[in-house]
């Protein structure tokens, strides 16, 4: 498979360094191909705007950053930086997240990554969007750390579940555009552990890598599950874990 | 009350725009006091890192940015962006989030105001967080727009319940750091629902504006429903609507 690793830390040395490295190597050792944006050593700019279309907007009154996405990227026209990150992305069989959980959520750098380079036109456009999404075909995983303990993640955790947490990311960025998503590799609290508990969470993190291609995916209901108002069809039990029956 | 409107969207003329002018309006002719931080307009830069500290590290070797925000904040040292929004935030009675909704979150520009701002020391620290959280008497609503459908944010809509996906603002965010929240005002689809919607939607946002003072926040369990683990003591009913009982 080729791989692309998007890694959103300040310091190389710290544990999130640890773990792309670590994918880095158990990818290659195992004949993947590997790419890795890393987004702070990049200096990547995470804030979509006008500076996104290197031509003439279409509308030069109202900035519409989906219609303006979705021009610029037919006309080959969106900044360097986003197409460089497209090519990747268009190349990779697997993506893999990166990050640090700061406020629940992505680095800004890498939210950012993600309103620039999941350009309408690219990532999304109407009528392809979940089963029909962009994508499909790719998978999606998140490997992250945590400040916080995995009872707090857990369902009746203070933090609420890891998978709620999550969403966003698994449905909203990775599910809709149409990837299948492998459930995140998550080390809560690495700073908390010690050495001995810090490398116990690389090797699960790399025995992980070794079982990529037979890890099943998280469960998204299938567009048949939905009725024309894309809510569940009467009788479809919801059972992605996150949803629920009304 | 001092409301602090952090509001980042690129087209002043944009409906989340209407919104922020709807507010600042009507919280003024209240009597409120209304300082708004525009973040595209200042060109707010979203990406923690080293240059938030202007002064020596305490570590030169190893940049933990919770660390150094702490180290940076107790001595005054931190850059004079994050510290002119620390001034807002802490003269605030209510800080309303004015954004799109952009891959199911914050567009980066203000996920990384959060991540920047909220600094550790500042915003959370040990013993300090949920109910007993630094911004404890403050209140923070979200007001949004999307770009789906109310029914696909249902509870079994396909991008699950808005409170779902908004959690990680709600209580990562806000309560995490001890704000009481108002629930969200959120405009589905603005775009879509042409002006006689649009009108509909600034009139229910302005009634809403106004009912600050007697609008219930959000339920969060308190401490006393967690047991020594952060997670709810047996017995205690899940009822945030987003947690679980397991």
């Amino acid at each position: 498979m080729n791989v692309l690793i998007v890694y959103a830390h300040p310091e190389p040395k710290s544990f999130n360094g640890a773990m792309k490295d670590v994918a880095i190597e158990t990818l290659t050792a195992a004949g993947h191909g590997v790419v890795v944006s890393d987004l702070y050593a990049m200096g990547f700019n995470p804030v979509a705007g006008r500076d996104d279309m290197t031509s003439e907007l279409t509308d030069s009154e109202f900035f519409s950053l989906p219609k303006e996405q979705t021009a610029a990227y037919d006309a080959g026209t969106l900044a360097s930086d986003i197409t460089a990150e497209m090519e990747k992305l268009k190349r990779a069989d697997l993506v893999i997240f990166q990050f640090p959980v700061w406020w629940f959520g992505m680095p800004a750098v890498l939210k950012g990554w993600a309103d620039r380079v999941f350009a309408r036109g690219f990532a999304y456009m109407p009528g392809r969007k979940y089963d029909t999404g962009m994508f499909k075909g790719k998978l999606a995983m998140v490997a992250a750390t945590t400040g916080t303990s995995a009872d707090t993640y857990a369902p009746d955790g203070i933090d609420g579940d890891i998978l709620t947490v999550l969403w966003p990311i698994h449905n909203g960025l990775c599910r809709y555009s149409g990837f299948d998503v492998l459930p995140p590799f998550v080390a809560y609290m690495p700073g908390r552990v010690g050495e001995d508990g810090r490398k116990a969470y690389l090797e699960a993190y790399r025995k992980r890598l070794g079982e990529l291609e037979t890890t099943p995916p998280l469960f998204f209901h299938p567009k048949d599950d939905y009725g024309p108002n894309e809510r569940l069809k009467p009788g479809v039990l919801a059972r992605s874990g996150v949803q629920r029956n009304v």
